[in-house]
């Protein structure tokens, strides 16, 4: 109780003496789909706070909604590309992951990733265009008079405006490809040995094999990065990585809940389930007449509509066969093995139905929202991944000992419906997903929180620079000492051969005496 | 507002929900000197919570004084050694700092460091033994069902005492020599490239000579760490990292305020300044008579009574000749040149004496508690080192800009006067002093809430396993994926190898067959 009052009274003095007294007022650049969703909780916060936060908006975003609240400004965008083209890169996307990739052999993958990527990269350029070379648009931000930058680095440019505007920056980040940006740029110390790195479907305990699969992880995936270093270059700056190492603070997506324990730095603070909340009573009759039973929740995520028709009748047949009740969120034709325990719904309330205490088990495609849901209300999971991070994600959560992973495309109807069974009725799941709940509530400050207080921290400090390692000065072999190692192995080498050059000196010398001596006898 | 209140809420959700309606049952290992100082402001937070603390004390304890106050049960053990022992080891080890050293050249420094802290080593055995070796204790100790053991590691053995005990072990250290525990023991990454080692007088910021430095510091300093192990199998267990390496949670007592930024794990807890707390007004007139000029504090901290009678005139001199009060807290004979503005006290109350408006500098040794004191209410300081870790102190607070360095035995008059001076009319000084102020007030958690939430989190979660990396489980070759990278050199070699054969077979078929052409055609 004391401690509770003291610490509130500690952050009420901290802030209102240092700046929340004064509303703040920044700048949040653009971000799309399930990144968008993780960005408005922090920003209503800081609305509420008494902050005005202007939000840079794509005239034709495909997630961010301008009409959808008044509450924060925004400043919209043109970028030279029709909704069409944005759709079919996202279409394109999905059916290479979902399809394509399980009949390609590795270079094809590899092949068709890296055009789709370049395609990627040139669309977010157009996006960066659409502010940098938008006179009209950098003079309003000039004049805006920010206090900071905050910006998810995934869409990519906010480092270079907001070196532009001069203004503190706050990333808010999940995780970059075989995390390059956190270990090159912002200097997050990631031994391989115990640090798989992003999308490697490795855990932090690792035999041999596997080691050597991260370590090539790590180097392979440096492609993304050059194509970056290389879009950079097009738009002035060369210096991508230097540019994005100057963000004060890197908000990271993840806890201990759901991520390996890892070395970080102090300008890293690990945010995830930022966007979680209690759950609200639901209106919902068909939860309440589960009975005992319970109920699952299934939902693929925002991005996918609809699966095969053969998919779709597979899935609903193994649906069918278990003793729960199923909401399922679904867009596509309705499977005709449809069971009468299942029911298909447009949206439902995720947060609202995982926190339901009739819930036994979520079946998802491993988004890290979902996740983190399911982790905050301590709900078990089947997770049928499709790409992306999905599949890296519910590798951590089976770690853990929280889920079942099956694969869409080669599941049977008995293998889901026995991954269901098994994590409602093996209890071992569900005390697992309890512990990882537990870890996640029971931290010093919940998440949103936490965000709040650095990005609070960083205006009213004017930055957080003094939280920033030295790394980020030193070059590849200096951080690594091996400069030193050489200059110390070389001193040890020539001590070495000037010891055995004297060494064979003497003994020659000695051998010379003896010889002549000998032949002195003769 | 909402922050700080929806903050409290969470914090008392999470405790009172989690085990602290429960009081806790806490064994404590014995320190002394200033690391009691730093202990006893946790375990009074902790019998206000509710949880019984139960400390280890020596029969002949120098600080730990068992009749100061009731509020802690207390567990004494006997140690086969005379007060007068202990009193000799320590005078021994100060004359050595503060007087020998200067005379002695490096050879003469090393060998009786070496000689003192091998008697250090022996008489911390003997405490172990008093523990250990007592099956009265042991069983006492065993029947107590402890929740939890906490201790400071520079005193040895608590680690192998929670591991018989079988109960959870919290560390609460200020620095290992050459952060060997930390870093061996307990798996702190620590790049010698901008991480200097303890009592290494280097800062984050070095060029290529400080970097061979610190990386040979790091090596040389492996001795303690031998005597340590060699200690260890003395007493049963040849693992004394690995035991040490057990621990669930280690309270570090610096922060970014004091430390430079440097990569860290999730067990790994920063709490600097957590034994600091506002001041109380002052009934001293003394103070209230200093005018506008304000005063200046002075002591040499809890271990050194007094100086040379040479030095202290010296001293005093210098403080008769500024224009601000100067309290000074000192046991020794009383300099002749004392000035009408410096008045001499047994003890002073430093902690208010220092949150004091009128205080202008702090005149220290460089213990870290009476710098945190300062640091707590932004006073600049001339820093005076005597020994162990007082010089390094300094140096950190210097390179933040807060300090000016004298040393004892080399200074004048003048210099003192001067540096005074300094650090009064030239504003950086008291400017820097205020920054780290602020960065040490504005954080999530004051220090001392942070280490009880640690400590009663290990508590209520038996244990925080989970917050531990894998890295404890790696062999330095495999931390670092050297066979990893020997595996993979290997294969480059072979299949250049291979390439190289294969080309010089083809040359030379080649070859012969035009030579055998050559020899047709001739």
């Amino acid at each position: 109780m004391e401690l509770g009052l003291r610490l509130s009274l500690c952050v009420l003095l901290t802030l209102c003496a240092a700046g929340s007294a004064r509303g703040g007022n920044i700048l949040v650049w653009y971000t799309e789909g399930s990144h968008w969703i993780n960005m408005k909780p922090m920003l209503e916060t800081l609305v509420d706070r008494g902050h005005q936060v202007t939000v840079l908006t794509p005239e034709k975003s495909l997630y961010m909604n301008i009409s959808e609240t008044s509450r924060f400004h925004y400043e919209s965008f043109d970028v030279s590309l029709s909704r069409k083209e944005m759709e079919d890169l996202l279409e394109e996307s999905i059916r290479f992951f979902m399809y394509e990739m399980d009949q390609m052999n590795y270079l094809q993958i590899f092949l068709r990733f890296s055009e789709i990527m370049k395609i990627e990269m040139q669309y977010s350029l157009l996006y960066l265009d659409g502010v940098l070379k938008s006179e009209t648009l950098m003079n309003k931000l000039k004049e805006g008079k920010y206090d900071l930058l905050l910006a998810d680095p995934l869409f990519p440019g906010s480092d270079l405006v907001a070196e532009i505007l001069d203004v503190p920056l706050v990333f808010s980040l999940r995780f970059s490809i075989a995390h390059n940006w956190e270990r090159k740029c912002g200097q997050l110390p990631s031994p391989l040995s115990f640090v798989p790195v992003a999308l490697s479907k490795l855990t932090d305990k690792m035999d041999f094999s596997e080691r050597v699969l991260n370590f090539l992880f790590s180097q392979t995936t440096y492609c993304p990065l050059l194509f970056w270093t290389h879009c950079y270059a097009l738009t002035s700056s060369p210096y991508a990585c230097e540019t994005m190492g100057r963000a004060d603070i890197w908000l990271i997506r993840t806890y201990w809940d759901f991520d390996y324990p890892r070395p970080f730095i102090p300008n890293f603070k690990y945010i995830g389930g930022v966007h979680c909340r209690p759950a609200k009573p639901l209106p919902e009759e068909f939860v309440q007449s589960s009975g005992d039973a319970g109920i699952v929740v299934f939902t693929m995520g925002s991005l996918i509509h609809n699966i095969t028709t053969e998919r779709g009748n597979m899935i609903a047949s193994a649906l069918a066969q278990i003793p729960q009740k199923v909401v399922w969120r679904y867009k596509g034709e309705k499977p005709k093995t449809l069971g009468a325990n299942t029911k298909i719904y447009d949206w439902i309330p995720q947060n609202d139905l995982l926190g339901h205490p009739k819930t036994r088990a979520f079946i998802t495609h491993g988004g890290t929202n979902g996740i983190y849901e399911a982790i905050y209300h301590g709900v078990p999971m089947v997770g049928i991944p499709m790409f992306a991070d999905q599949p890296d994600n519910l590798v951590h959560v089976k770690a853990k000992g929280a889920a079942v992973i099956m694969e869409l495309n080669f599941m049977t109807t008995e293998d889901l419906r026995d991954a269901i069974n098994t994590v409602i009725t093996n209890k071992t799941y569900k005390e697992s997903a309890l512990r990882l709940s537990m870890i996640h509530h029971d931290r010093p400050m919940p998440p949103l929180d936490e965000a709040i207080f650095w990005i609070e921290y960083t205006m009213r400090n004017n930055g957080a620079k003094h939280l920033r390692v030295h790394a980020h000065e030193l070059t590849w072999y200096q951080y690594y000492s091996l400069d030193v190692l050489a200059f110390l192995l070389s001193i040890v080498l020539l001590v070495t051969l000037l010891f055995i050059k004297t060494c064979s000196f003497c003994f020659q010398t000695c051998c010379n005496r003896k010889g002549k001596t000998k032949r002195k006898a003769e």
